[in-house]
This record gives structure tokens, sequence and C-alpha cells, in this order.
């Protein structure tokens, strides 16, 4: 019989209480084992989202978490390991770019990385657009790669933090995602056993974003950053705007189409400005803070970098990436400038239009997302292209027209500009 | 597919707004099927008791749960029906007298009760004791009974708001039993299912109730008569004091054996002040304002009905009740006066003697129990009998004493008198 009950632990948290070292120790384990059942948990999970924690309490429960699985050796990796996290925004493919450039520039990037669901998009799924490229490596397999190529895009295996991933299965039901202590020590959970010696978060604000407003982006930012530094990971947060969509391309393919642009040196100004921000962000916390990642960019290793990735992965770099059967263009009704291009709207859209998934076990389409013409700022005469859809099916095309209407707005002015990178948290 | 998702729900309440009448039917009735999964019910209910509802929701939910079952008709019964019920308390045996006496009045009184769970005592617990006697009736028994005799004390039929059944056990595993619109739509959703024309509540405030503030009880109270009223069953509500054990026995025969004294004429002052002022109540609330209970006491009718209603389900009336095999008396170490039998503890005592359950599943013992010799206000020398455990075991006895410690204070001073009615809602 164990010391506690379920149901105490979470009248502590119901009644606001701090829960004592040894109460979340036992409550995340017995939960991992199953004897602390998904609805004591949901509760619990809903009292620490209206209640909230110490930060001695997540520190603890991220303790847990990771105590809850296998925690990676990379000390074999002879390059200084660093590692980047995105909280998820719409046409946010940066992973794609800056793993490789990074690797480029002499560090290690051990990026696990997960699918996407609802109106953000997974990495997983843009690089699976690419003939014959395999997420899924063994360890020895990830550690080989990590070394020989310095970059990994790959899936998270089973053994790191099983906790997390039978709590975020049960948050996604259960309407207790949006708990910052809970959101910190799953992504931080992962990270930290994952084995790398540095981080750099990239904390999303805006329509977009999963955090709405900066107060919420800049707590969760400094939750991670002090829970890096507990368990040893010296971690760096950027928070950066989700209000309008990175780049031009939502989807899969489409994304992995603008990270060749940006490889080759050339790419949409906001993708760029940001995978520059993170790889110098990275490259400082790896101990190289004198490498110019943009002349990586500009000299082609970074390109081949990824060619090496890609390869060892199983992947053609060479490939012709998958078109869609269906598109449709959406053209300014009115003589005016771009005001906005809503992130969220778009997101949406992208994913009726195939490009994203409702549950977990949903298929995507490679092909299908939104290609903007037109960004906040740009001036448009009425009948100029403002997006373009592309989905597998006429059925698809006609849902994702539905979801976009009022995306854009075109006013007579244009908007005040807003800085992509907004604050840094260290 | 549905209007409405677990989660949208979970969402409007966990953020502080109001949950839609299509929104709390949908819930209600999905919960009850199935479709709706008992972790995403423990999230609502979490967030129900941290973020409360409005009277509107409380009604609409009530109103659910009733229609998620049958409704008993019992306008076949000649005469008026009213029932009672008490948010439980510590040797509180007020339902067996006063079933019967009311009946005696001219009423009839339509009882369907529980078993005891934790520190509390459940009235079909204290009747099992009666050797022969049955808790389970038909509905065509239950209602010729009623009839007939004009007493019936059984337990709920598994037609009755299945929603609540399925809730309540969910609630208790989950920490959220605390919550007061679900307290009030649990109890009042059986009740009005039950089909009684008027109720009256005994809502418990102190150390041994569920309600330990008069702020709490007062709005339990409230809100249940208001939601008795909306659905044409008239309900008034007493607040009584639960600081102290009601009589001197706490456990099952012991509490039958002082209910015979009630019946007889005598018994203790409390439980025979409590049973007068419910039976008032109540035969007021049936349209008897006129009939005195003290009378039908006095006069031997209570009893007879008392005989009646017991042989009615088997029971008889005259077999010597379960004595328990071992017994230890606890003795005053000082003279004084008693200032307090503190109401849970001896509660918790007379579970851990072996009287209640620990799990619904778990037996309880007939015999087992605490006997009090003193109560607040009694002189005492010492080496006087303080009280008397009773079980079926040494090693229950020894679990009983523990749990006992300091339940009797002894003091110079008498404590200033408390009054057992504190209020009365309607």
């Amino acid at each position: 019989m164990s010391a506690f009950t379920a149901v105490d632990v979470i009248r502590v948290k119901r009644d606001g209480g701090v829960l004592s070292d040894a109460q979340i120790d036992w409550v995340v384990e017995a939960y991992t084992r199953g004897e602390v059942a998904d609805e004591q948990m949901s509760a619990l999970a809903m009292a620490i989202l209206l209640r909230g924690m110490t930060p001695g309490e997540i520190a603890r429960w991220t303790a847990a978490m990771i105590a809850s699985g296998e925690r990676l050796d990379l000390s074999g990796v002879s390059r200084p390991t660093v590692d980047k996290h995105s909280t998820g925004g719409v046409g946010d493919k940066i992973t794609l770019p800056l793993t490789p450039l990074v690797a480029a520039c002499g560090a290690a990037v051990p990026q696990l990385s997960g699918r996407g669901l609802g109106h953000t998009g997974g990495t997983l799924d843009k690089l699976e657009s690419i003939p014959g490229w395999r997420a899924v490596l063994s360890n020895d397999e990830f550690t080989a790669q990590l070394g020989d190529v310095g970059a990994v895009i790959c899936a998270a295996g089973a053994g790191l933090a099983p906790a997390d991933r039978k709590l975020y299965a049960l948050r996604d039901v259960t309407g207790t995602v949006e708990a910052i202590p809970l959101i910190a020590s799953s992504i931080m959970s992962k990270k930290i056993a994952e084995g790398t010696g540095a981080l750099v978060l990239d904390v999303k604000v805006g329509s977009g974003a999963f955090m709405k407003s900066l107060p919420d982006a800049r707590e969760l930012a400094r939750t991670m950053v002090d829970l890096g530094g507990a368990h040893g990971v010296r971690t760096v947060a950027l928070l950066t705007d989700m209000s309008t969509p990175l780049g031009y391309a939502i989807g899969n393919a489409i994304e992995v189409d603008e990270t060749l642009q940006v490889l080759d040196g050339a790419g949409p100004a906001d993708v760029v400005e940001l995978t520059l921000a993170l790889a110098r962000e990275m490259l400082t916390a790896a101990g190289l803070p004198d490498v110019d990642p943009a002349e990586a960019l500009r000299d082609g290793r970074a390109m081949d970098s990824w060619r090496a990735m890609i390869r060892a992965q199983g992947g053609d770099p060479d490939a012709p990436l998958p078109i869609a059967a269906e598109t449709e263009t959406v053209r300014a009704e009115r003589d005016g400038v771009v005001a906005a291009v809503d992130a969220y709207t778009m997101g949406l859209t992208a994913w009726r239009l195939g490009a994203g998934r409702a549950r977990k076990e949903d298929p995507v389409s490679a092909a299908a997302g939104v290609v903007l013409h037109k960004k906040p700022g740009d001036p448009v005469r009425v009948g100029d292209p403002l997006y373009e859809l592309r989905a597998d099916s006429a059925a698809r095309i006609a849902d994702g027209l539905a979801a976009a209407a009022d995306a854009v707005v075109v006013a007579d002015r244009a908007p005040a500009p807003t800085p992509l990178v907004i604050e840094r948290i260290a």
C-alpha cells in the first residue's frame, strides 16, 4: 500500500496548496504505471491549470517525467550539442533549414520532432513529403548520424519520458493542454532526456501561436529557461511573432520547397531572418559565438549538410516533390495594401485542405497547403492573386476556401511594422 | 457527429464561462451513454468545483440528470407524499424513527436511502442489522408498501438518475465530491425522480458534516430548496449542528436500539428534538400542519408504524439485535465537565471499529460502533466511563482506541450551549 492516494494529492492542488516532492514523484510514477487512473490525472491536470504550480513544483514534476524513462547519453559525440524547440506556428518550417545550417557551422543538432495536430504543422510530416525519407531511427542510428553528419531530425523514441507521452494524450482530450506548468514540463522533459548540452527555444506569440498574449509567452519562456538551467542544459528563449504565417508556404512539400530556397541563399526574408537569429543563439549556446551562419547559407555548406542529412535517413534530396492535383487562386477584390494575413486562419485552412490532421491516426496530404502571394505591407490591385490553395480533391479545395474567408485583409493603409523577434529571455 | 465536443464544453467552464442548456443536456446524456469519457467528465467536474455554476446551470444540470432515467409516479398513493434527506452525519439515525413517525401522522414517506461510505453511516446498513430485513424492493413493492404502510426505507433502484450514479462514483475517486453544484444536483435529481411531492432537507454543519462552515451549508441548502421549487417539489431545509454526534450510539445495531427508545417515547433529548423538528416540517410540507408528531411518539402509533414497516420488508422487529464480541470502556482521567465530543473523530472511530466501509464493496459489522456515556456539558469524575467501543475482534478495538484519542475533551468549565437547529431555509 502506497503512502499516498490520488484523491489526497488532487485535493492538495485543488485547494491551492503546494504538492510535496514525494507527492509529485509518486503521482507521476503511479500514473505511468497505471495505478493512478486517467480520470484522476485529468482532475489533477485541471486543478494544476486553474491553481498553477510553484517553480519548485514545476522543476520536480519535470524531473519526475524525465525519471519515468531513459535519458540519452550524447557524451560520445565529439561536437558540442545544441537543439532548438518551437512552441509551434503556422508556416513554421524553421527547423528544416536551421538544423543542417547549425551542423554546417560545427555544432551537432539532435532534433527530436513531432507530428502536427490541429492548426500547426509537424516537422516530421513536412520531411515525409521527401521520397524515401524515414522519421524513425534507433538510438544507435541517431547517435551515429549525429556524429557523422551533425544533423538529425527524427521521431522521439518511446523510451523518452513515457509519462509525458501518456499525459500529453490525456491533456489533449480533457481541455487541459493550456496549463503553462504542464506545457513547460512536457517540452523540457523530452529535451533534457534527449541529452542535448544546450537548447534554444522559439516561443511563439500571436493568433497562430499557442500563447496568444505576450505575458503568457514570457511566463512560459521564463519557466522553461529556468528548468533547463536547473538540469544543466544551457537554455535561451526568443519570443517571436506568430500573428502572420512564416514565409509564403503553409503545408508539407511546399514548405520543404521553401526550405530549399533558403538553403540556396535566397528564400523569404522573415524565414531567413528567424533562421539566422536562432542559428546565432544556438552557436553561442554551443560555445561557437564567432561562427557566422549567414556565410554557411551563402557558400552552400548548409545545403551540403541538408543533403547529407536527408540521405542518411533514406531520402532522395533530388527527387521531385509531390504536386497537388487541384489548385484555386483567391484574388484581391479591391485596390489597397495588405493589412493582415491571419496566421490562425491560414493554419486552419491548410489543415482543412489536408495538410494537417484532426486525430493522431489520420494521414496527411504531402502536396496540400496554402501558398501566399502577398504578405502584410504589400500593395495590391484588384484582381491580383492573394493566395493559392492546393489540395488532392476539389472537395478539399471547397473546405479550404470556406476556412480561409477573411484571412487576408486589404485596407487603405499599410499596417505598422512589427518586429519578428520580440524579446530574448536567458 | 454531435454538435459539441467534450473538450469545447470543458473549456467553457474552465475559462469561467456559462454552459448553455444544450451543452449541459449533451454532456450529461453523452456521459451516461459513455461517449464522453470518465477522464473528460472528471476534468469538467474539477472545473465546475473551482469555477462554480450559475443557478440556471445547476437547474439544467439537475434536469438532465433526472432525464437520464425514469421518474417514479406516486400519484396513485392516496396520502400526501413527503420525503427527507440528510447530508450525512455521525450518529444520524433520524431517518429511522422519523419515517414511521410521519407515516403514523398521515403522510406517506418514500425514503430511498444509501449505504455508508467513510466516516458517516448509512441508513440501509443500520436497518440490515435487523434479522431478515431486506433493502431492495421492486418499484411495484415500493409503491404498494407506500400505500399500505405509508413508510418505506429502501435502496434507490438503478433506473433513477443513472447519470448521477455514474458521476457520483467518478467524483468519489477524483477529489471532486466537494462541489456544491454537483452535490445539490446529485441529491435533488434522485429525490425529484423518486416522485415525492414535498421534501425536507437536513443540512448538517460542523466537524462531522460534509459542510464544515455555515456559509457553505447555507449555500447548499439554498441551492437545493430552489431546485426543488423549480421542479414542483415543495422543499424546506433545516441547517443543523453536527459538531457533536447525534444521540449516544454510533454504529448500526446500536443505532437501531436507540431508535426503538425514541419510538418508545424515551431516547436521547437531541435525537427526539431533531426527529420532532423534521417531522413538523414534513407534515407542514405535506399539508398536515395541525398534526402533533409528539403525540404519535407518546401513544405508540409511531412504534406500530415502525413494526409494520420492518415486517413489510421481511424483518423481524422482535428479533434480538447482534451484540459485539469485544468491548472496551474509556474512562475520564480527570474531574471536570465534558467540553467536546468531536463528531468527525467519533465517526472515524466507528468506521475503524468496523461499522463503516472504505470501499463500496466492503462488508460492515452490524454490532460494531461507539456508545457514548457522556455528552458535552456533562460533569465527570476521574474514572467515570466516557465511551465504550464495540467490535467483532480485539484488533478492531485497538484500531478504534487509536482513532478515538482526543475525541472527548474534559475541561474545567461547561461549553456554551449551541442550538441543534441553527436555521430554516424555505
